[in-house]
């Protein structure tokens, strides 16, 4: 079981991800992002996938040609939690 | 613009894939797939995403860990053709 964050550790973590939103229904952040093609945003899914396992943290995400949708959320936590924060942070760095 | 399959040439066509069913909603054609791990999950979504970019036609997904939900359908057609056919069968061919 991992803690999740309380509302006010959410509005801390998301004032420094200012492309994230809270999902109050999926009880997660996400950010949509878009390429030049399919070629570039998939490059860019690479990228997260080799992040994600290497922090044994995975996102959901959806991806149509050049548009991939993340969200990121702790299943063990019920919700919101660092590990999603961090994988957020991880992400912004490739972008 | 693509021409799309009429109801004969899609139930012909998805006699040959039994595990893809027609989303009337989406008007297109779907499979999920559940793999051991994230690790290969993405393993087959590159290797779809390699195919899918040979052939100029790319998929609708979603990823979730071990889980991939493929719908396939020609914007260009506005519904199902020959071009999800041919990825559909190429996408068979790799599990």
């Amino acid at each position: 079981m991992v803690e999740p964050l309380d509302i006010e550790g959410r509005e801390h973590a998301l004032g420094q991800l200012p492309d994230w939103v809270f999902n109050p229904v999926k009880n997660g952040i996400e950010r949509d992002f878009k390429f030049d093609d399919f070629v570039q945003a998939f490059g860019f899914m690479s990228s997260v996938a080799i992040l994600a396992e290497k922090q044994g943290h995975h996102p959901e995400w959806f991806n149509v040609y050049n548009k991939v949708s993340i969200l990121l959320t702790t299943h063990d936590a019920n919700g919101l939690s660092e590990k999603d924060i961090e994988l957020a942070h991880a992400i912004e760095k490739l972008v």
